[in-house]
């Protein structure tokens, strides 16, 4: 149905086809294998344009006909299912002391994970051409691999406007910087659109397309990193606020008393609960994954004093938390980064106290969990939000069937 | 464009035709005066297809020809407006000691306003009864200008599920009460539908309707009660969370050390910020509006103790509306109730507030400002939804117009 804010029909026919080719796309990612028939049955479009626009799908190397027939009485079926074998769609993250890249296929399956070192911090243009530098090998690899690149989605933690801008991302030094606009020169015209959005918001994508929840209309995806940001699905989609600034819960004072945070004010989730606050003190990027196995290694083997700092620092975080279950009822609240290794000690608090401040019954149902994608989880966002792009019609150009 | 969360067109040809008239009726609703040209030029409808569905809009008297013609080239064309003139939408609105209704008209205009004492807390079963005679009434009055009512919305202060039951709305006393059902079986099956929702929820569609800011896509209303909720509009809907409970703020906690709130927890939002808060004692709802002329008054002449405290209550509410601009960064906090006369003396303090504590460079673009729709705009709200309702596709059968 044609919802209101989505406005009146397209006006020309390309539009309308584009849209066609885009549902039928869906459907087949979302119930494959199935015939053309199922199709038809369930969009409502007619057999012949089905037939049409499947016909078109195959032309792109999108979809391809199985073997496979239905079980059923009458003439057997062709089976479709996803191909997309020469397509690619990549996601990169930039972070303080490396850079993540994935690439997948469009069903979504994992070609690469690659981790870089990277230091930032020397100019914004000095960043770019590191980042590009290892772009320009993913995007080799998948040259090699015969996979056409239909996009690539960066990941910067910090604010990014809703043109793609990043405003202020403090740790890696970075202010009013067009990532997006300088990746693409560094990187010549690659032919394939840069994108650029806030991690948590790339995660939480990587969550809704992957996760263990995948399909949730109402989910926030937390990043568990020395900052803490929320990436925020609300009714299906990504919610960015009107300059593309949500998701900052990092900076929601939670005690008017409590610790100096980085950002000059006190007691700010990232001050009570950030991963620094969980391990007891500053630490540099390098040192966290070391601290992190200390730290699970000594809550396995119950030292008090570790248990009861990581229930202190879950009940922090819990409140935090409550803020997001009393404002916007999630569905599920899933924790990421650095918070999974300690989940099984972070979580009965977080849930005690999400349960105890919501004034819903039952925490109105919003359930935390622990990611369940990894540390690369907002690149791998990237990729979902490529393949988003093409799921709301941004297809690749046809490829002939006879080259 | 159809969107990958509205799924593929509707199946058969009566949900086309629906959504079609619903388009047509809303670029009358935003663009009138205007030809059938105008709406063929805009939506992309064909203009036989146009002429058919301004036909039928016709006949259901929710558009009418006028005898303007547009001032240019060509052959004069008949210019359309909304009519509605035989139609009336209703918001009805529950509070502790009153009731408000408000009726509008097709295109907005009010047709009504009452407000009339009521006593909640005896039972649901009592409470609804008494609802449903005021309601009566409104009809009946509609009835008497020859007005068919589209529907009637119900604001309740409390938590309302999805499916408009009542949860819980602890000042009234209601547990779990089917509202709707209960309205529409006391109304004897009035013939419109009866929906129920949250005060918050209703008033933020009010805004977003007829408000100063209306329009605006990422909008919050703050009611300011002896309570406090918020309903929040992400990218031009209302986003009401998994199970229909979001906009809980006044539960988010700001001080841990804060005083006790009546939900038994300490330094929530309302009880540093709600009216009584503000006032600086409980009172009761009948006191409420005596205290605030006082409260008017003394600001007005300069009482120093007053202007203190009034500003110390913007900075608390300013803490609270900073929460909402950090998790999503709205274009716009509209504050309603009783903080609308103390606006003058609260907004300086909220705003210093939201651009000190948002992280984003000045507050992230957040305004905030008093609204404009007087006390009853959740009322109003409730018939914003039911004319969201005829705009979406719901509309009321054919009248013939030889009848």
């Amino acid at each position: 149905m044609i919802t209101s804010t989505t406005g009146p029909q397209p006006a020309d026919f390309a539009d309308v086809r584009a849209t066609n080719l885009a549902v039928v796309l869906r459907f087949v990612r979302e119930h494959a294998p199935c015939s053309r028939a199922d199709i038809a049955a369930s969009t409502g479009l007619n057999k012949a344009t089905v037939s049409s626009l499947v016909a078109d799908l195959i032309d792109r190397r999108l979809v391809r006909e199985t073997g496979l027939t239905e079980n059923r009485v009458g003439r057997p079926a062709t089976m479709l299912v996803l191909d997309g074998s020469p397509y690619a769609a990549i996601g990169v993250e930039i972070n303080v002391d490396h850079v993540s890249a994935v690439a997948t296929g469009l069903a979504g399956e994992r070609l690469l994970t690659w981790r870089r070192a990277f230091s930032a911090g020397g100019s914004a243009g000095q960043d770019v051409a590191a980042v590009a530098a290892i772009v320009r090998r993913v995007v080799g690899r998948m040259a090699r691999d015969e996979r056409q690149v239909l996009g690539l989605a960066v990941a910067v933690p910090g604010l990014v406007d809703v043109q793609g801008v990043v405003r202020l991302a403090p740790n890696l030094g970075w202010r009013d910087a067009d990532i997006g606009g300088d990746l693409a020169k560094a990187l010549r015209d690659p032919g394939f659109t840069v994108q650029v959005d806030n991690d948590a918001n790339l995660a939480a994508l990587a969550e809704q397309r992957f996760g263990a929840r995948a399909g949730a209309a109402d989910l926030v995806y937390l990043t568990g990193e020395i900052g803490v940001g929320a990436g925020i699905i609300l009714d299906g989609r990504l919610r960015r606020g009107a300059l593309g600034y949500s998701g900052e819960i990092g900076h929601v004072q939670l005690d008017p008393d409590g610790p100096a945070c980085r950002c000059g004010r006190r007691g700010c989730l990232e001050a009570v609960a950030g991963i620094g606050a969980v391990l007891g003190r500053d630490l540099s990027p390098a040192e966290i994954p070391v601290e992190i196995e200390d730290t699970v290694r000594a809550a396995r083997a119950g030292d008090a004093a570790v248990l009861a700092a990581l229930d202190a620092a879950g009940r922090s975080l819990g409140r935090g938390v409550s803020v997001l279950a009393n404002l916007l009822n999630p569905e599920v609240v899933v924790l990421g980064g650095y918070y999974v290794p300690l989940a099984p000690w972070l979580l009965p608090a977080v849930r005690e106290e999400v349960s105890g401040r919501a004034i819903a019954p039952e925490g109105g149902g919003c359930e935390v969990v622990a990611s369940t994608l990894g540390l690369d989880a907002a690149a791998l966002g990237g990729a979902a939000r490529v393949l988003d792009s093409v799921d709301s019609g941004r297809l690749p150009g046809g490829i002939s069937r006879i080259s």
